[in-house]
């Protein structure tokens, strides 16, 4: 019998790196930070390559950030675009003498991360959109073949006023109360069909908050419901409100800052405990484990390392019997293009994924639109190769010209709050 | 600017599986269960695909394995080789109705392998195999790319016999004191280059190969020495030769067989305690960090689940800051070429892995020869697509009928050994 010949060996030498800061309009969400400024930052990575192909990774847009990441381009040209351990080395070369500071992209939310992971993250989701372009292989075939070809996401409520100041309303209006947070739930799962909903608490009393859930229960019998307040109850109030809630959540998402306060309110409580604060890092791991901390781990591509980094993530889940989902920070459609392929690979992602993507405005974005379309709460998995996702070079020009426009530097959710309400102040916990 | 286009998805949908079991001619090497055989036993797993490429795995070649192994392959007809996480989920259901019994090709030693994870192996390196020859790329790339051109290994001495009863003498002749191990090693490391030594033990009183080990060091100043006793050690002989060799050894291996004893060893010993047989699953990982069992897991990815799942340990084992070999039973190239493209690619093997290499005959293989070489104990990595390595049909009919003449259906060192010394008695520990 004669067999085919095997192609010649492909190659994909990295030529240059272009990162680009971006801006896109953000609704005035609230946190227990502050509130979502105006505009939201990203980085858009391109990764050039010879072989013609470009890669694509976003990541988050502080000024620090997008310096380690200009820097760490610079040390990955020459590198093979098929050898992610040395992308890998490259990058935590270009780190060597850094002071690690600030660039967490989260508003002062998750500080603890993984300098080079953080960096490492869209370099990671690039070389994997480079090799599935140059193989002609969707990037969930690179990580090990699709276990679904359609990921389900969750609902994402915020306490938000009408508007930012000095700007027109939104379309989703003001919820500062249970009936609020019901209204902007309703008209999000009308357009979206979500079958579970997390609200982002940590903004007002916890019983006010508990009440919110109580009402979303009432007005979606079958819902799955989350609520995440940041991190900033104390235990005592956490384990009040868990048993509150008990019946009625899904998980209770990182109720205090803690490795051992969260490890303290699950002995408590009989309700799952999620994080995407307290274990940010794989050095975080072996001690979440040993103290019984988390029953779910919220992961993040973005924090850790990317998409291969993220599998490896979910060995370890599975090995230590802890659950997964996905963290969501606001972001464009190259990290949604990630997130989905990552999802669709990983057989232990057991709840759906958090996702920022309604806030959003349809036109802005740094992607040919068209790729994404929401059934019952899920998206399809894209099939071309690499990532599934085009850069539009105008798109791309046009958000750089809105971020340099918004004239911010990093994200900073408590001096524009503080700006607008001077007594405020920042807390954790705060309740 | 035009960009290339990416290639038509290639696809490779597994069309048959062909399992041959194969035996080869093995020394008469002592162990803490016997001696091995005249013949040891592999299976040698070719999956064919629609793609006109073909796979190659090889596994144990124990009759039950080998039919697990043949069911699976059946299971497997119509999935696509490139998704690995479907070819796990197949062999899975191959398994739903399995009792688990016999099949583990150790010949006793280690019995506790997930029984998943020892038939998905051979599938997953298959696969793999096809996915670089379709593609055009070595495994290597496919696994994260190289991070090393060379993998080294360490030599592995055996007390043995100078031939099997009834059989001529080998060349390597009798070793049944320090003096023979010390001639053995000679050979080896003038023929082999290698920088590293182990001691198959748990054959001799403890006492007896210590002194081995003493005369190993006084005759290879700088060589690094291992011993690995197989877990027929009580904790207090552990703890008493291990003080002894303290100052000489790399790591003790298998001191004794359970978590819990080699934990209490560990306690009392300045010495990295290494495994492959109280850590072989990754069931087994949360209890033996729990207990601080050892320092050092001996991968195998003929146990480990493949080559993918054997890159989550390494990630695990970095992460929980475990250190890493590998393990080796008897076996041929394929198994050869998969170890060598499995280190090339995990950067955190901290040392040279083990190999039976030196103990088989040039001409008993399965493969075209000429890909490996020893220079100063490293290999170099095959470069050419998939594993680098070519079936050579004609030498699998001859060792299958090598197989066939040799009448063995499972590796049995301990009955094998007591045809020819009745009073051998199995007993652990043993010492």
């Amino acid at each position: 019998m004669s067999l085919p010949a095997s192609p010649a060996t492909p190659t994909a030498t990295i030529t240059s790196v272009v990162v680009t800061p971006v801006a896109f309009a953000d609704p005035p969400l609230l946190n227990s930070v502050g509130v979502h400024e105006p505009y939201a930052l990203r980085a858009i990575v391109v990764v050039h390559t010879d072989s013609g192909h470009y890669g694509l990774g976003e990541t988050y847009g502080d000024e620090v950030h997008v310096a380690r990441l200009q820097r760490a381009g610079e040390f990955l040209v020459g590198t093979d675009a098929f050898n992610i351990n040395r992308i890998s080395e490259r990058v935590s070369a270009s780190l060597a003498e850094d002071n690690g500071a600030g660039g967490h992209g989260t508003g002062g939310m998750v500080t603890t991360t993984s300098l080079d992971d953080r960096v490492l993250s869209a370099f990671d989701v690039a070389a994997m959109d480079i090799q599935g372009k140059v193989l002609g292989v969707p990037v969930s075939t690179l990580l090990g073949g699709q276990v679904r070809d359609e990921v389900e996401f969750s609902g994402y409520l915020f306490y938000k006023w009408a508007g930012h100041p000095g700007f027109a309303e939104d379309k989703w209006g003001a919820a500062l109360d249970p009936s609020g947070i019901v209204e902007q739930a309703r008209k999000m799962v009308d357009e979206y069909g979500f079958k579970a909903l997390k609200l982002k608490g940590g903004v007002f009393p916890p019983e006010e908050e508990a009440l919110a859930i109580e009402a979303l229960r009432a007005e979606f019998p079958d819902m799955l419901l989350r609520i995440d307040p940041n991190g900033v109850w104390t235990v005592d109030t956490a384990v009040r409100i868990g048993r509150r809630l008990e019946p009625i959540l899904q998980y209770l998402e990182d109720p205090c800052l803690s490795i051992e306060d969260n490890a303290a309110v699950r002995k408590q409580i009989n309700l799952p405990l999620a994080t995407n604060m307290c274990v940010v890092s794989f050095n975080d791991l072996p001690p979440a484990l040993s103290a019984g901390a988390v029953d779910v781990v919220l992961s993040d591509h973005h924090f850790w390392g990317g998409l291969n980094r993220s599998r490896l993530l979910a060995g370890i889940a599975e090995t230590f019997k802890l659950r997964l989902s996905m963290h969501s920070n606001s972001h464009l459609g190259i990290s949604f293009a990630a997130m989905i392929q990552l999802a669709s690979v990983t057989k232990n992602v057991d709840y759906a994924c958090d996702t920022h993507w309604p806030w959003k405005l349809a036109e802005d974005d740094v992607i040919v639109p068209g790729v994404f379309s929401f059934e019952d709460g899920k998206v399809r998995v894209p099939t071309k190769p690499g990532l599934g996702v085009e850069l539009d070079n105008e798109a791309l020009a046009r958000m750089h010209q809105q971020y340099l426009d918004a004239g911010l530097k990093k994200r900073d959710d408590t001096t524009y709050m503080q700006s607008i309400v001077p007594e405020y102040e920042l807390k954790t916990p705060r309740w």
